[in-house]
């Protein structure tokens, strides 16, 4: 039997994202062992239970002993504290990853405690689901789903080829670039439809009784789709947009501008400029599905 | 065998609605003839070669004569023109229904053309696909879906009680209400929704091009979900909003506050409010699901 591509994998958080990179990575023995650690919600005994991961420990540091690649896969409100503990320790020749959505605040948190000889390879698997924790996961959730890895300039290119062929192995498409450019485009792709359709749905929820039963009971196509965005995890949602403020605000004003122009031609009647809008917007839709992301 | 619901159904247009309702009534055996109008698009010349309608005529008035159920399946920007020339030439004993989004204007346009003994019970099936035209439609569009009646007060209870036969017949469940209340609710369950989701994809086609290819490059769930909405019927939105112009401002308005408390959430850091939020809205997709809509 070949060696798996890393001896020691630690997984510190065992969510949705945690657990089906588990799952995936003993899919395709990717790892000799998985060690584990999670905040004290029961989550990581889960994972133990079902199998997905074979230690689990009573700290991040403990867990993160002797692995040759440990990925933080925890809400980025607890990534500041956890890199604290944890990043000083790390051995020399460990390559040190994430799963987080936001990544410049990763970087700059974590490189500055980085000791000699540890590699960082943030990444961000673009996948999930509305639903959270351990038993949420799934092998197959980041198959066809892209990758993006946000390595510091000078990182060592085989821990960012090492990190590049775990995600592929595991049915991944990975693209690498600069951190800041990732959280550019991710809010707009990601963040902003995200605290567009919480917003709505709550604009809903403040409706007085009679009219909200009837939101929920005629919930058409729009509406519905949006309420499933909007059940997705609070904390880490709260910690994206905490996070990646600068972006969201800048993408906000941008949106906020469009759809006063919007108002505009609604209350002036100019179906022309609606029309124009609608057609444009139709092509888009077009690209994304030759980019095979629809 | 027992004889048709109605023995002669009108169809005027037959687009995605209309060729949808025209394959669910043969496919129960609820009408004895589907005659059909369209606009010279070569639609129902397409429909026609499917076999989804019977006959195809030259105007609008000829395919109804004789029709005891005349559906308007049209934009609504051409209902009025559509409702001048036909509504007065209908028989006596005939019901006149469509299928619009938008009611209010509907009954607002035609409730005074109505010849005496014409049976007016405008209809809204809550169903639909980003997808248009004759070939897009299919039997099953309406089945487990709303279909919502607006009858004026004072209709005929016998003309209510076959449409909403018909809409049960294939797999509908009815409800009946106001026009005007109709309009309230639709306009925060799908006709907002539609608006946000062709703001939102305007805004990144206004990207840069560098930013615009990655953006529909790492298209993540939530913008890939608004693009679909937004590849919706041009015209047919563009309808939507300038007919119910007033509504669909009212509750951009309530949207538009609360996305300014969110923005100053953000931008002041309080993730507690955006917390408490996020927590709410999960109830509701809570709801819906439990009401059978998600």
């Amino acid at each position: 039997m070949p060696s798996p591509l890393f001896s020691r994998l630690c997984l510190i958080g065992i969510g949705l994202i945690g657990s089906s990179l588990a799952r995936a990575v003993k899919a395709k023995s990717l790892a000799g062992h998985i060690a584990c650690f999670s905040a004290p919600d029961g989550s990581m005994e889960t994972a133990l239970r079902l199998g997905i991961v074979d230690s689990i420990h009573d700290t991040a540091v403990q867990a993160a002993e002797g692995a040759d690649l440990v990925v933080l896969a925890v809400p980025a409100g607890v990534m500041g504290d956890l890199a604290r503990t944890l990043v000083p320790t790390l051995a020399p020749g460990c390559i040190l990853s994430d799963v987080g959505s936001v990544k410049q605040g990763i970087v700059n948190a974590i490189a500055p405690l980085l000791p000699n000889g540890v590699h960082l390879v943030p990444g961000h698997p673009i996948a999930g689901t509305e639903h959270s924790g351990p038993e949420a996961g799934f092998a197959e959730l980041f198959r066809d789903r892209w990758c993006i890895l946000t390595p510091p300039a000078g990182t060592n290119p085989e821990a960012i080829r090492k990190v590049r062929t775990l995600w592929e192995a595991i049915g991944s498409r990975v693209d690498v670039m600069d951190a800041h450019h990732h959280d550019q485009v991710l809010a707009i792709t990601s963040h902003l439809p995200h605290l567009i359709a919480y917003t709505i749905v709550g604009t809903a929820d403040d409706l007085q009784d009679d009219l909200k039963r009837e939101v929920i009971q005629y919930s058409a196509s729009g509406f519905r789709d949006f309420t499933r965005i909007a059940a997705s995890d609070p904390t880490m949602w709260r910690d994206i947009f905490l996070e990646n403020r600068t972006a969201v605000l800048e993408t906000l004003q941008r949106f906020t501008e469009d759809l006063t122009a919007m108002q505009r031609a609604i209350r002036r009647g100019d179906g022309e400029a609606l029309h124009s809008l609608f057609t444009r917007t139709r092509a888009i839709r077009r690209s994304i599905i030759d980019a095979r992301q629809a």
